[in-house]
């Protein structure tokens, strides 16, 4: 039922995953070094779910099937799990320091499912009924999903049905009797390439002009007309150098990012869970950014720990952990890290149930959740680079701390240089000051800041779309008649 | 059982508490304008617990009398009793605007009751015997305690015993066999006038050396030898103006602040709850505190709420409302507010049982959530300021307001002039304005200033207190282990 | 020529000024208790000028009459002039710790002498002669002048010509052929009541409609309908208090706020500098703006150096001032203190010749520099009072401290409790550690937080008005062609 | 005598300069792509010389020679000196975004003059004769010279004489009669690679046991013994690319760092300018430090105007321009950008003369400016971030952009596939906006970045070196004193 890692790996190898990058087409992008970081990630959630230490966290029983499955395939049945959907993701982000991408499927599962449930009891459909079938079958074969909202957009001025190009926001072209032609695309996927299968949904709430873009589904990830175009990162190429290790920082996890073509694509009638409802779009748009919000204040702090203690080691070996303002900045960095854990938890534990019966967490505490995160991590990499010093940018390489080339006057080598002068505390080796520096080189502003700063920007939302939820959801007509109240206005 | 708010004001009045200020005694200080409004804030407490829609968060069952008490003298059973008191204190601080003063007694109760099982459990004792009793006859009694822990500690960079004057730390005096005399000082007592009884604890950490320091023990408010001296706050004696009510922003509500001393107080062995076991002042006071951090997560994010009503509502007064750059500061003071909220929130889902059997909060994030609430209150308050306009400080009084003495040339009354000149959008009176700018004035740097900012700062400890237990707790270590293993240190 | 400080206080006793307060005529208001700090604090700046010490910073030589001028009624003739008068008002801000109130004068002069010099260019009027001699029997008898330019403006969304009530903004009721009669207010006029003159600008731009509202003149403050109201603030009445002094903080110095009623004044046709040309009311303005906004770049700065002085020896008085984390906020607090300053000098060492002659400060600087008025003193007052610790507000009244009141079981008198139990380290006593602790809570959350904090944020304008100056000033399409140059945009 | 762009180039191949990177020694560097953007970057400092718009701020006349030389090697004769070294500071910064490198040496020219005159003064040595001969050289021959002052400094915990290693801070090998052999390295050096010669100074203050490492001198770049290692930076083999344009968002220039070796390099008597007198190290570092602290408020500010320029443009191109928060966002960037400005102003405009003659900045304002870039880019960074939105980091390759290679079902090429999904508003192709996110993305997490943000951070030193000065600089003392009178303390 559970696979491991390695059976993760190898059913990747049976699907005909289309990946473009770079003009061409990458046929073996399973152990393509830029690609395989990024697949590493998944693979933890993989292993980490047969580890006896962490079995409570990674697995659950499924209310569907009542089988133990991944939790990350799995419907909240309380805030407990909502919680533990928390800790899970700061598990894994300690493990991979790297987004591990499987909480977007989790997200858009127990979104979908609640939505379908509403859609179906106001309108007569059959969504609830195809996707919990649907689900069962992700459970039973323990798949990864890419939960995909985000549509290139165009003129962001326009509504979708306006765009001067229809595919823009991806739509449906064609309704058969079997099913429908849906054409368009995905952009900021991060884990789509890794995953077997798609969770389509609509991008934002839409009015009747714009039905054709009402619309949500599942399909393989090699189904006909699908195919993936690579993001390139900062640092990507380095992954691609021989022996690429020390420089990396983070030698085995990594993230990517890549925008998923829907050329005339068809969908299969169970397959379908929204189609032209227009009026449900907002709401499935809402709960999933709400739990993918509240998923926040886990991964990101879990890379967050990752930081912390790389900066902790980064001042041990530069000889500098004694200093009070070393100590008081790791402080810094430790209280603004717990403070988004705060907000996880806090959404996770106000939450409640939906007439579904999944639950759903506290949607104005998950956008605050999410707004901080738009901004802590920023100032954690900054006290980071505080404390780690200039020679985070200014090290050579590896390749020069491995050289033989001699370059000194009594034929000291290339190596024995660099070992020389970068050498510091007792506490380490030159080479294990280079690994942790270039650890948090990558987390800062190499490959690895993708995901732990410019993800936590804009993924799940940019900043504004939870102001707007936040100005929503405060209530701010009952503040007002508390303040009456007590200044005495009638 | 439960007092009524009128029951709970007679039955101060049965107690001879006595109150210095200004030079005099205070002796009918229950009705005394400067008093009063303190008091007030405690009535809330008993009067919200008899009204229905509150009687979830106000009451719980006692685990020790099986009966209905008020949740301010409960023992924590549960992750949601925790959650609820964190609620119950954002609600009385709506309600009020102000410091409500009861939960350091709730805070108190929880951190006596487990540590004493502990020392029993190790030294033989009884003090959790003693305790259990005197609890019983507090919930029984409805009463409310004020819970002491900080002392004058004259110079702060000695010991106790080192200090020149050794009543600069409450001490035992003298050892009788039916009890102890105690002398020294609590200062800072919020609430300690407005209590029936007080239960006080040491203030730091002891040594040896220290153990006539390390004592705990209730008694009345009105036990021989104890008196107190009322502290002066800005504003203070506004309230004592004739009619005071606009000018006052807050005319019922408000704060005190009080130095208790206990001049040779004997104390009998049955309310005893420590008694020189120093090793063990430690844990009482980082309980304690862990507690009481853990409240301002509540009762500041109630008064958060009325000062966004309020600020809101100048916005509207001013004819302001509709500019974005309100909106978004109004959106802003709500994702600070919230965001302390889910810190009281999460410390208290993140909860565990003591070996006593009540709740205990999560000890590094309470300390997190403290140590936002020594900062963000400070940018709401500036926030607030920002949105209500310069009226808030130069606007006239409200007897000139109301004044008709003639003024100007054709014969208009001071009261027209002002009422003419101070108007502003249709929404509201002139009166009205005043009364929402003369809130905003309180609760920025008015008498209520105390309880929302200096209070924010320094009650439950001040912010270099939580930074210290945050680098205790933040378990640093763990995380180099994770960054050594990502960075591939062995 | 220079008056003495006393010669100032004299001449006011000779001035007719109206002031009610509290619905009171006050009659004599140079001596009232609540009045006399704030005119200590313009006493403040004529002492100065004797001071051989300060005699560079205080006088400066008129270009209009070569006489030797008090600096704030001079016109600058250079950058140098302009960054003078930043540190003038950084010394008096050092010697007060109050708005000294003499710089809107100034500042009016200055702004008012370039824009009729243009308005007489364009429009041949007369203004800028009438100007010129005002300003040579003001610097000729030393006068203290209101430069006042807000209005009540009521619903903030109209224009002043559409309010309900013509006269809530200052407009030409009535035009005679010996001048014109006025009729409206100005409000929050910090210096109004201690100048001898009144230099009235109109508070915003202007179009067509408004120009009745376009109109600048000046008039002594007796002038026959003109009165002023007082405006009360936070801790006001303590200054009334017997023999008030530790409990001020301050006790010599501090600020106060009136609104200015012109209740149809007659002004004479030389003393007019604007009448109806709305077109260059937007100038004038602006002008106004910019060397206000500058001012807050020394005054606030003087002040903040008295403030981190104070935490300091709270600091040392408190036996804490060996730790570290004591010693970083104080650091900050001068790095914040100083950045305000850099904006000071910026703005003036960047000053440009206007058409007149005088000299203009830099106008996008000096948007910059009053925006971070409006943030860093709450911040440095934040660190004040986290430094301070909480018995800046708990503290008994000084009358406690020195009353022989008996309320010790062995006869101990109030003043010896309070002395005994508020005693700290060895190098203050408790009456000097109140003194401190008195003042930062003056300046914090008393009467001189008004003027510290909110003036901060209000005065000069609010922080919106200079976030449009600097969009308008900040000239973001020459910095797309750097951008569009650098990425290799055509 | 004024070299143009070009000359300078070919100057640099007649340079015998020995660079090793990735393993080899790089003998044509000057046409190295990854070298060649940061050489471009100083390229722009000669060929600005000759544009007659740019010749004010560009050009000076040398107070040695009387000939007009370029300002980066010119000595500081006024106040308006200073500011227009940071005016030109900020024009290079807005030409380059990137660092230009050749103020270290003008800020090792400006410390060096002084220092050494006031040494000759007291110790009758000649180092000032000599470094005035070498400057008039530099001078005439319009040199770049790399300041160097940075040494590896191994355990930071111990000082250089106790170090295992004695190379690991440069230091005196072998006095000669003729002069002196030098051993060591220098670190982080920004400009070596691109430098004609080496002004060598003292890393730190250094008591009497340290003397040997108190030296100070001048050599060329390929004098025997000498030669560097090159750093790797995030995203540096992307200049390697094919055809690399578009994905370096900045193709022309760049910045990169060096290991600066010296192998027992000997230095002849007229070049030393500082030879065991310890203590003058820590004044030399001081004024060198104190200069280029000030140097951080022009050329980053300059950087800031290309930032804020982009965000405007991807504001624009993404159709999103007339929202209010972005525009809000805009002039949050442009008011921490100019309050950066307003201290490198401020420090120059707040200089004095030295006994040298040459002028010195104001050391505490230095400090506060160079503190503020130690955070404000950051943030910048951050709303940049904001503003791109994602797409910044999930855009594909300009390859793909440009592929032929067919991917649709009807024949799409990768290239028609990509232009029509990442198309945006009317108001630019595809290219354009890949264009301005390539170069965002640059910025804020490639290989720029490093200079930006890292350079920011550390360069001049780290920020606790410029609060250690702030503390030295800010007269606490004076500051308690007007605290002490203000509260009437005697």
């Amino acid at each position: 039922m559970l696979m491991t890692g390695d059976q993760y790996i190898e059913s990747l190898r049976k699907l005909g995953t289309r990946v473009y990058m770079f003009g061409e087409k990458i046929d073996n992008w399973i152990d393509h070094p830029m690609i395989r970081p990024s697949i590493n990630c998944v693979k933890m959630t993989y292993d980490l779910a047969h580890d006896p230490q962490y079995v409570d966290l990674m697995t659950a029983k499924s209310n569907l099937t009542g089988e133990t499955v991944n939790r990350f395939g799995h419907l909240h049945q309380s805030t407990d799990d909502l919680r533990k959907k928390v800790k899970m993701q700061r598990l894994c982000g300690q493990k991979t320091a790297s987004c591990f991408q499987r909480c977007v499927g989790m997200d858009a599962f127990n979104a979908v499912f609640s939505t379908t449930f509403e859609i179906d009891k106001k309108c007569g459909t059959k969504y609830h009924e195809n996707f919990v079938e649907y689900l069962k079958y992700v459970q039973n074969n323990d798949l990864i999903v890419d939960g995909a909202m985000t549509d290139p957009k165009g003129d962001r001025g326009l509504a979708p049905h306006a765009q001067k190009d229809p595919d823009l926001f991806l739509h449906i072209k064609e309704k058969r009797e079997d099913g429908i032609v849906v054409r368009g695309a995905k952009c900021h996927q991060t884990g789509s390439i890794n995953s077997h299968e798609h969770l389509i949904m609509p991008t934002q709430a839409m009015g009747e002009d714009d039905k054709a873009y009402a619309v949500a589904f599942a399909c393989p990830s090699d189904v006909e007309g699908l195919y993936m175009v690579y993001g390139r990162q900062s640092c990507d190429t380095r992954k691609m150098e021989p022996n690429a290790d020390v420089d990396l920082g983070n030698k085995n996890f990594g993230g990517q990012e890549a925008l998923v073509v829907f050329d005339d694509v068809f969908i299969p009638n169970d397959r379908i869970f929204l189609c032209e409802e227009h009026e449900f779009a907002g709401m499935l748009v809402e709960r999933f950014a709400g739990y993918h919000r509240q998923s926040y204040g886990g991964c990101k702090v879990g890379v967050g720990d990752v930081i912390i203690g790389a900066a902790a080691l980064a001042a041990d070996y530069n000889g500098a952990n004694k200093a009070s303002h070393i100590k008081d900045k790791l402080i810094e960095m430790t209280h603004l890290n717990e403070t988004l854990y705060c907000c996880g938890i806090a959404c996770s534990a106000e939450g409640y149930p939906t007439e579904a019966g999944n639950y759903q967490i506290d949607l104005l505490l998950a956008n605050v959740c999410k707004q901080n995160v738009t901004r802590f991590p920023y100032e954690i990499v900054r006290l980071a680079e505080d404390i780690a010093g200039g020679l985070m940018v200014t090290m050579p390489s590896s390749i020069d701390f491995n050289s033989d080339l001699e370059v000194g006057r009594n034929g000291e080598t290339l190596a024995e240089v660099c070992n020389k002068f970068y050498a510091a505390s007792d506490t380490c080796t030159t080479i294990e000051r280079m690994r942790i520096l270039r650890f948090l080189e990558n987390i800062c502003l190499g490959s690895s800041a993708v995901g732990y700063r410019t993800e936590s920007m804009h993924g799940a939302g940019s900043p504004q779309a939870q102001r707007i939820m936040i100005a929503r959801q405060g209530n701010i007509n009952a503040k007002k008649e508390l303040a009456k109240e007590i200044a005495g206005i009638k």
